[in-house]
């Protein structure tokens, strides 16, 4: 048969099992810390209808949406009912909407699976990749902007992770200073996007795509020029959410919501003081976040070593009434499972402590005729929960030692006919390269020192 | 804004909590029993090159793969260039080809992933669904039969089932058989798939449709009244594999290939005697499979209680070769996460030791100023791996218990003026309606003992 084209589909990838081993202990971290806070697990479809999604993302969004062909005598007619999913913001509210009778009043959940977007593929930029979501749906409380902001920060904590970011603005705080300096509302969302751009563009561009669209004007200068001052700032100190109260007076366009997002932003510094979230906030009223659901707190998450953010979320007390007519206050994060993964992977963080290989013990097949007593051997050590690889092949034993040696096994036992005569096992430390024959009856406890001395 | 259709798509399912903590525990169960045998996991995407999935399923999968748009200015022409997967082992065998210097010689991956077909839903039948698949690539040794059925028996013991059957079968004794009466190479997979209905339309029905397609005659009907027999009593007897050495003159063909057959399965019996999988293996000459590709042992699992079946599986020495030009020989079995979950659901196997709720304990939230205490005490209780959930705002007492109770938390903490005064913690059990008051620096230890008791 002709050889036919093996690769994934362009953008995606396929995860062997040493990359399946390091996401799943991401993953595993993740899902630990998120449920020590009360959040409940959910899992929603991959395919949605696609009205739920069309219209969701704005123009560019509905191009990035992979659509599904309708099936039978439809196919020919080209039209698409089904979509992939885009995010895990959407389905959540359509959840929401949809079992609001079977959830709890306040409902912490946390999501993790793939998303498909058709973006161009580019270095770090994929079609298929996992989004790990963690919201809390029914309170317009900050213990929900804190709690998340603790839980994120413990898992990036427990990952290893202590040079982070958590850089905190709020959409009302910002919207005063843009009301003060003469944007009306309605150019807000025009406004944002451009300056959204501002740690990838640099001020100056900034500047002149703003000035494009209208905006300019000496309070416009001296806005941007702030924002780009206390950006530089929020990078480099300590603890600038502490310079809060600063900046209550500046540009304050005296309106009630100026003055709510400031009480709220020093309400969440206050309750953080009380969790591991506090070390890394910072206050940078320069953060937009591209999206315009935003309604309050916008947060993002950095390190140094990688251009963009590893997460980001906020407060979007409108995107559930969407499906349900009736608004449900909601607040969330999202961290990028990729981009975690990159950072790890590039600064070595994964030890073999944390991933563990194949196998802790390969047992050798001596001979054709051996295959029963090895095969009883394997059984024994897995019934006291040792990961037992079994050689299937009677092949000369130094391939059968390569062979567990190149996968990093770290142990093989063999059962040669002296050792069966002696009712023994020879067991082989592949790191250390020492053997030694132990009686049967002891081999799993002896297998049990072994691997347990190498954690 | 007018409320949106909130459903998830047609044939497919959201999962609340509940359910995914479910379908956790027994993915758990699979993992850790997979990982004791020395399979590796491995993940694909969702999303595949249509070239890669078109003709591996016959005709009938062809219209069932939900086919993908392409992007841009293609979309309006209406071809598709992607598709879903369909299954776990035409991905694998991509993956095989594909990477074939990079994976170990004997390659033993699991893979638990959801697939999608664009069937008609029914009850129990779905458009996206999980299979769990676990498979030996690159060996022809019967180990890969038996460590396979033994995995699988240790699967279904762990989860809680006792009275399963894993029905196994040869393709070649089964070719030997069909020979013998008189049906040709060719026309075997024809026969076989009349003959896969065997349990589902009965014996009449099957032979009518076997007279119609040309296949008549004594032979033929012999060969039929001794399948029904060894079905019947492969299904009611203890061992009936025991029963395999009966038939090695039965209407043999005489051909290496039977002869081979029938020497395989024997070898399974003996080795399998090792396992826990020896009690559960059924020999059934009439197991015939859908599936056109298996080329040896074939293995199907039932239960009485669910029509179909829990999962099969079987030996497929060509289809790997479909991709790389190079036959690389491979044995699997797929479990059915869905069908294993409706058995568990109906027979009430889940219980509060194995699925644990939302919590283990809420903090109430006794008024808006205590919200950094009860913040700090949730803080310190998650710190000793306690699972807290913190109630975000001041309602009434009851109405906090309430919610407490009806998300099945069997822990409240109070942190009221008096408790705080005193430096106590209030802890009542809903359980039991029992509370008193702890001082705090033992609040963590009093309530690791008081949930430790319940399990």
């Amino acid at each position: 048969m002709a050889s036919a084209k093996t690769q994934p589909a362009r953008g995606m990838r396929d995860f062997l099992p040493e990359d399946v081993r390091k996401r799943e202990f991401v993953i595993g971290v993740i899902k630990e810390v998120y449920q020590r806070y009360g959040f409940e697990p959910l899992e929603t479809p991959a395919v949605e209808n696609i009205e739920t999604l069309m219209g969701k993302y704005g123009e560019e969004g509905n191009q990035l949406i992979f659509k599904i062909l309708k099936r039978g005598v439809h196919e020919g007619t080209g039209e698409a009912d089904l979509a992939l999913r885009y995010d895990l913001t959407v389905p959540l509210a359509r959840v929401v909407a949809e079992y609001r009778e079977k959830l709890p009043k306040f409902f912490k959940r946390y999501q993790i699976q793939p998303v498909w977007r058709a973006d161009r593929p580019a270095r770090g930029r994929f079609r298929e990749f996992y989004q790990c979501d963690v919201d809390v749906v029914g309170t317009e409380s900050v213990i929900a902007e804190v709690e998340l902001c603790s839980a994120v920060s413990e898992v990036l904590e427990t990952l290893g992770f202590h040079d982070f970011t958590i850089r905190i603005n709020h959409r009302k705080v910002l919207g005063g200073m843009l009301k003060y300096v003469g944007v009306s509302q309605n150019e807000q969302s025009s406004f944002l996007t451009i300056l959204d751009k501002l740690d990838k563009i640099g001020a100056d561009a900034v500047e002149l795509e703003l000035a494009k669209k209208g905006f300019q004007g000496d309070l416009v200068g001296e806005l941007l020029q702030y924002l780009v001052f206390a950006q530089d700032n929020a990078q480099r100190s300590q603890h600038a959410i502490g310079e809060l109260h600063k900046i209550a007076n500046f540009m304050n366009d005296g309106s009630p919501d100026r003055a709510q997002g400031q009480w709220q932003l020093a309400q969440i510094e206050s309750l953080a003081s009380h969790t591991p979230a506090h070390k890394y906030l910072r206050f940078d009223p320069s953060l937009a976040r591209g999206l315009s659901y935003y309604t309050g707190t916008m947060f993002e998450i950095s390190v140094r070593d990688l251009s963009g953010s590893l997460g980001g979320g906020g407060r979007y007390d409108n995107l559930v009434g969407m499906f349900g007519g009736r608004e449900i206050p909601a607040c969330g994060f999202s961290l990028g499972l990729e981009r975690i993964l990159v950072v790890m992977n590039e600064r070595g963080m994964f030890s073999t402590d944390t991933i563990k290989g194949p196998a802790d013990i390969m047992v050798a097949l001596w001979s054709e005729n051996d295959r029963g007593n090895s095969l009883a051997l394997a059984m024994q050590l897995r019934a006291r929960g040792i990961r037992v690889d079994l050689y299937p092949e009677p092949d000369k034993l130094g391939k059968q030692f390569g062979f567990a040696s190149s996968r990093q096994i770290p142990l093989v036992a063999v059962l040669g006919t002296e050792e069966l005569l002696r009712d023994e096992v020879k067991l082989k430390d592949l790191r250390s390269g020492e053997q030694r024959s132990v009686k049967s009856k002891f081999v799993s406890d002896e297998v049990l020192q072994l691997i347990k001395g190498d954690k």
